[in-house]
């Protein structure tokens, strides 16, 4: 997606052919700061310090951790080494792991002096894969806004996101808003309403941030008012991100997704959910089963904005002795979803819906 | 209500007899600071700059305005354009302009010399029916919240609630809050959910720091988070404010209002709406006939807080030349509604409900 008008992804080589560019996403919106990773302590420092963040972002940084690990030492014990520390920089990252899993599996066999090109490469690899299909998520997605434009007659399409399921969170594309790049790039119409997404704010601080610099028409709401904003009709689709779906259709998302399931449903707006295959838990059934994580309550207590001076700064909001609670996800059951939107095409939020999509797994789902 | 431990009003005659007290609102939660109004300027300043806020708070305030500015000329002259000017600070604040009516009918036929302090009585007066009407909803909420407790065997009845329609909005007790303090101060554990309610964070400003000098057990929340307390049985029942009731039930209320009802409405979480009959519009059926304020969209981009040296500024949470939407209220339909508590008793949200509570409006709303 486009940075200061130029193409870019969140991650990439830079010209020297070994230090690592990414974007210190701790800074955004306020300001663009490009980091540049040198050596593995870059790398685990990166992620730890969510300057890296999303899933699929955080698996590519630790893939190019090990290989910048590898480049001054590329012994088994540095292996070892390097693996252990990245993967405790973030320790519920299940794609962290399954990232450096892959490189290690890789490199491990190669002699010494080939394991760190073999993981440059692999780590390159991990980047293109995850850009493909968050591609391909928009090239299905796109058919349903497309729908909706013709049926509107080529009025802009009003599409509702929450959080930050964004390019940002990935390497490129995104997976939410892939159908939106897809669709503005092929010139149809779209406007997005951006859930601002208390406590962390991502939708004010990444999401409007990539649509303004890739130029897709745009407007920040308050968490509070997307129901209001469909019940009056100016909302024609919601696309989300997802954390896990259940074999049966049930979705973990950013806290207040839920909600607007629930007003979606109310009003007959389409509720779809993009995601690659990666994120389908095919061991769990219902979505109640899914463990929510209760982050700090300080996130919802205190915030960080720009001040009068320009200063990046925390501010609290409540008073002084003030208790907050702040679950970090919540469960949208299968009924609220209209379709999935993955990198195989698009389906109905049940079990046969999904394993239309991956006949593969039916065994698996049984 | 309690503030630092003592009994106390949102508004109060000093011990001089004439100056009038009131709390700087626009300082919550970070301070408490206690401004004296000497004259109809400073009344009318006051009212302006939302350091009072709430209609019936307002209304009070302009009603002493009105006899500080009789105090210092009570001719025909100055009570109109005592008049004038109170009412034009806050122009669509209906509550501002009957309390001015009010007082209006009272001192004009008098003499010079008795108008000051009919005025004084008479703003006392619409101040002790306030507190009074505020009183009775809370009585009535209270046995609500007693049967709650009773089928959990005196556990924590835990309430949640939108937005302030507390006593720093009203005089004393608050709408939504009164069956809450007279359920705490009557020995009843209950815990309180506090909506964070954004964009103008009256949950966390206000209602938690009412709770807070009052000593009711309570924890702020995101706007996103209700869904979820509410599909984890968290929440056993949510009770809001409202500024605009329709004949047939339906209630507007601060955005996001209509969000946490749809939620409760998902789980059988019982979904009361409090206030007093004055809030009843029997003028108007459907609630798509209320007009929504859009309000300017730098409250969404602009949020206040206290810096790290204790001082409170303003800070901006997203990125330059974002554009924002910023609805003030939306339209809750009464069939999510589970009832009404007002100063008369508990109705069910229908027409038939209102008019057992309100018989005498039985022909207007024909």
């Amino acid at each position: 997606m486009k940075l200061h008008g130029q193409a870019a992804r969140t991650i990439w080589l830079n010209a020297d052919g070994w230090s690592v560019g990414v974007i210190d996403q701790t800074r955004l919106p306020h300001e663009l700061v490009k980091v540049t990773l040198t050596s593995m302590a870059d790398a685990a420092h990166a992620i730890k310090s969510m300057q890296v963040r999303g899933a699929p972002l955080i698996g590519a940084t630790a893939a190019y951790g090990l290989a910048l690990a590898l480049r001054d030492d590329a012994s088994d014990t540095a292996l070892a080494d390097a693996i252990a520390h990245l993967a405790e920089q973030r320790p519920t990252a299940v794609n962290l792991r399954w990232a450096l899993e892959d490189v290690r599996q890789v490199v491990q066999p190669l002699a010494q002096e080939a394991r760190a090109a073999a993981a440059y490469s692999r780590a390159l690899m991990i980047c293109d894969e995850d850009a493909e299909m968050c591609r391909r998520i928009g090239l299905h997605g796109l058919e349903l806004i497309r729908a909706i434009s013709a049926r509107k007659s080529g009025a802009p399409v009003n599409i509702l996101t929450h959080c930050n399921a964004g390019w940002l969170a990935c390497v490129d594309w995104g997976t939410a808003t892939s159908p939106i790049y897809h669709a503005h790039d092929a010139g149809i119409a779209v406007h997005v309403f951006v859930d601002e997404t208390r406590p962390r704010n991502q939708g004010a601080s990444l999401t409007a941030f990539e649509l303004l610099q890739h130029g897709v028409p745009h407007t920040l709401i308050v968490d509070n008012a997307g129901g209001h904003l469909m019940q009056t009709g100016e909302v024609d689709l919601v696309i989300v991100g997802t954390d896990r779906v259940t074999a049966c259709g049930d979705v973990a998302n950013k806290i207040g997704t839920y909600l607007k399931a629930l007003a979606a449903h109310d009003n007959g707006v389409p509720f779809y959910v993009a995601m690659p295959h990666t994120t389908i838990d095919w061991s769990i059934d219902n979505g109640a089963d899914i463990p929510i994580e209760e982050r700090s309550g300080d996130e919802v207590l205190r915030m960080q904005g720009r001040s009068a001076d320009g200063s990046i700064a925390a501010f609290d909001i409540a008073a002084p002795g003030t208790r907050a609670r702040n679950p970090g996800f919540d469960v949208t059951p299968a009924r609220l979803v209209t379709g999935f939107i993955t990198e195989r095409g698009v389906c109905r939020a049940t079990r046969d819906g999904l394993l239309s999509l991956y006949p593969e797994r039916r065994e698996a789902a049984a």
